[in-house]
């Protein structure tokens, strides 16, 4: 299968946009390839029940296709009355993940909302989510510094993340939407700046992965993600 | 009540933008002042239950806020798992509108959708999806009668839409969100390129309206709606 | 399309009756023709969470057609779990225009809740619904006053509603269900008793309509809306 | 407790009237004392999926309370989204009973649906609504034999039911609602016009009962049902 | 219909294990016949909303099918989204009839919650859940006693259950499935330790009864539930 | 913290239980230390829409915590009216590693339901109910294969899973609840009998993990995956 002259180990061209959406604390459309992302974060007073006095915050994350981002239109889910089980799944790990790369315990108890809408769907919209939310992130945070709201310290860490996939026995870096469906293993890797692994999800439901496959991957992975806190240390500095 | 400079028969500025959405039939990006809304069109084969083996079509819309559109974040309604009043008659608006634009006896038995994502809401968002709607319909409609999909008539007219308020005695075009939450009245007109009518929704909430603002509020609407369609026959002429 | 006897310009006949439901602040059954509305009055302590605090008061309003109201059994929507989108759009119709004819900031923390089950249907259910409401209001609003817990001007003014249409050229007023299907285009209008109006909803979608058809269509709708006035001043006097 | 001059043994008048729905196959409005339960017969061609092909009949119901039919206003169904367990269990209840009326094997596949809907509740709502629906049924069933569609052996038999209490040791036919509220045991009895039992739902949440008081109570149940009965042949032959 | 060597009047044998739930305040796997519901009981501080500020206690059930205990597999509710009507009436059964056995003045505002989850169903499910939630609350409640939070008083009295059903004619004593779906009649009894009725409920829907059989059907059902007492008292004296 | 003398590298004891469930194709019981899951598999005729016509069947996969299975009691999702993101996640989960066990090019369009119940919850139930899963599946396919239904080679392989964690800078095998509540990272592996990865969930809420601590976590998970195939062979040749 092509894929536009890329080799195996190169991910797609990121594009980084912002000014969409003014409400939010912040808000960029990350696109990474034809994959389009818009995220937005809002920062709210209060926490879920589950944390009122603690002195703590949460952070969480939701996540949507919009219908038409899809080759195939798909039904929204408000007008089905739920959210899919993929939907659930996804926006669960964009805040497990999220929440590493935000220190709890200095925001006092406020509630960090990260809205991820898929505008083009193309592979790999759960890591670009990631990565988007992560540049966005530290963008509201760097506001709410300034602000005088939060500690200099609440950000602890950029989060990044990638997806990599074994389709004919080729491991490849950055699936896009045909590759994807036509892997054997996907393996989706979120880490921290500082390389440590955050998430490691890999499924062979076409065909299972040896010791070695999974090491080659993540090698990969490990790569794709040096290069988005290259991206994003960039934008954040202005050069993009 | 200050509009930045605007006259009170004035309407914002509208700017498209198109291709952020590739697998829409067609899809666009209407921004009309700070009011942002993305509409895309998916043609399917094959009708609702209701038509089946009647050879006609059908038309039916959806709309959305996106969480972060608002000036307080509002809740996603996949995840509340329900669609609020405001936004289904909303959609029944659009929908009905925009049936008034096609000749459904002459596309056989097919869908169209038509997704209306408001990206940021800054008052007469339904307006601005309707007028957007009908244009990224023309867009779609022009590549079904080239791929001889669609007789050449498919397309009947062109709609547009705006709205009027009546604010502390005063008649303005194209409210924003902060004049629309401080209107007495509020209408919403729909309108043909001929002129003619297909909705005039007239809500006199936090007061009522004489014979005579009608008729001067339907005549501010009437000068928004030949505005509309001048620009977007601008932009089908490719000269925006 | 025969309408047995009546002239283009003739309301149908109202009836009203009294005593079917003691437990309501007040209850009647409105019949316009054949068309059976039962109105039910509610006062309750508290007002929804959006106005706690305030001093003032809210009205709000449900309406439901019974199954075997309409001439196909319709599916109640208890069973479907889940109210329609032409149901939720009438019952906020009716809450705004309800809501015109009550003084909100002399009732305080008190919310009216008006039920409006149709027990018949044939065409103008909800504008009969409005009419009916507004009777119902009043009588609740008397025995509110007369028991000292309202001010004597809590009820700021009457409100009556009813249908015109466009059917093969012709305008005609409050249409009966056949003439309702079969009509290019529908105006509801809901009135004060001083003459103007609260809501305008005019919709063709299967034609649109001109400033001369408006003017001719509101021409009527204010004739109807003068004699539920006066069917409702008359009961009032105890003179029906 | 008094309860208006009533002896112990003594059921509320009943009332019927009928005209208020003349679209559903057959409509009545049951009054028993102060409890007002409207029921409507609709004949349906076509049977659920497990009785396809099956060539027999099938009969279902439903119940509802409307919102003011009870002291304290009663939320809608409808609006929460979901039937009460209490509505569902009544609902089965007359479905069940009303089965035991009609024989399914010689109405073909054609589904009987009985809508009962509570215009003001007074205690014995859903033994109102089994003798009610059971005269119903036989209107509907009369028409349908008239027309051809049903032989005349359709009708089984009647149906009729009545609640009985303890109430402080007493024993009573047809609790009004405060009886009801305050009794320590509550019997709902479904009878067939030969005195044999289809139903008998005994249940004391306040209080248990022997064999004797629930052959004191079934003796008072079996008068009420017979009284029922021939309050509905009365009816039929038009004398009431 | 055979019934393995039963005798019409003879009760299926019940065995008890516990052990299987450590976390609950007491739970068993109770097994008559190849009938086998799991239950659960767990005492929690406060009340619903109705009773706070009463100083009185709750008792609530909860029913399912697990979806493998059926002959042919039952969709999870769960999955579905909703209870059944079944197990909703079922329920509620369970909570009015085990409500009879505690006294719920002397607990103070807590809640009881008696879980009963069905692991193979071979009739009799509600009524096997009854007598089993009957003993594991005398159970639980002995532990609160002990433990000084509950009065020696709180365990009012035991509560067992047992069906019988007319089967072509024969009256027999606690049916399984196949005979439950062959029955004519089938009748559900609740009583006390001391004799008395706590819920009688019988249904005729392939026939009706007459009060010979009922009699006949009492008789039966009060036997079986003497043994079930016997089967209680021996398991709580430790001699099971 | 304490592991009841169990060293880090070693499992909690299996134990397997079957007879609870003579409905389904397969069932058992599966302890693993106090964790205790019971597994039925249900094999139906058809699969969903999506592949009918293919020829090749389909397995799914539901999982659900009884309430009283926790420490706290958590709530029953049928009477929420919804399955929580955690369960939606583990049954998609379940199923994607069970499907890797089954060819379901080889079984024509049959459906295999996998329904995991959890008796007991103490960490680790949705590995325990993969292995258990897989061990009945093997058994139903065995009756399959033996019955004629299936051919040999529908089984393809057994599967396996086991949790690993970081807890306090240990990395231990197995975690039960109270070592899960407290780790750092959280791993969960999936196995084939012939050492290849199904599926690789790691996943560090309360901490990032390096290579090496991955390196180690999935030795340990490879041994404790061996010793599961060791007990499920076992078990097969009526060893345990």
């Amino acid at each position: 299968m092509e894929r536009n002259g890329r080799k195996n180990a190169e991910m797609r061209p990121v594009h980084i946009e912002t000014g969409l959406q003014k409400y939010a604390d912040a808000s960029l459309l990350w696109s990474q390839g034809e994959t389009k992302v818009l995220v937005a974060v809002t920062i709210e007073e209060g926490v879920p029940s589950f944390l009122k006095g603690s002195g703590r915050g949460w952070l969480t994350a939701e996540y949507a296709l919009l219908p038409a981002s899809t080759q195939t239109r798909c039904a929204r889910e408000a007008a089905l009355g739920k959210q899919s089980g993929r939907t659930v799944e996804i926006q669960r790990l964009i805040g497990r993940a999220l929440r590493r790369g935000l220190d709890l315990e200095r925001i006092g108890e406020t509630t960090v909302k990260i809205d991820c809408d898929v505008i083009q769907a193309d592979g790999g919209t759960r890591t670009a989510a990631i990565s988007a939310a992560s540049l966005a992130l530290a963008l509201a945070a760097n506001r709410q510094v300034e602000a005088g709201r939060w500690p200099k310290k609440a950000l602890r860490q950029s989060i990044a993340a990638i997806s990599v996939g074994i389709l004919a026995g080729e491991i490849r870096l950055d699936l896009e939407y045909a590759e994807d469906a036509a892997a054997d293993v996907d393996l989706n890797v979120v880490m921290t700046e500082a390389g440590a692994f955050v998430e490691v999800q890999g499924t062979g439901e076409q065909g299972d992965f040896s010791r070695e496959q999974l090491a080659a991957m993540l090698d990969l992975a490990a790569g794709g993600c040096r290069e988005i806190f290259s991206i994003g240390a960039a934008f954040r500095e202005g050069k993009v």
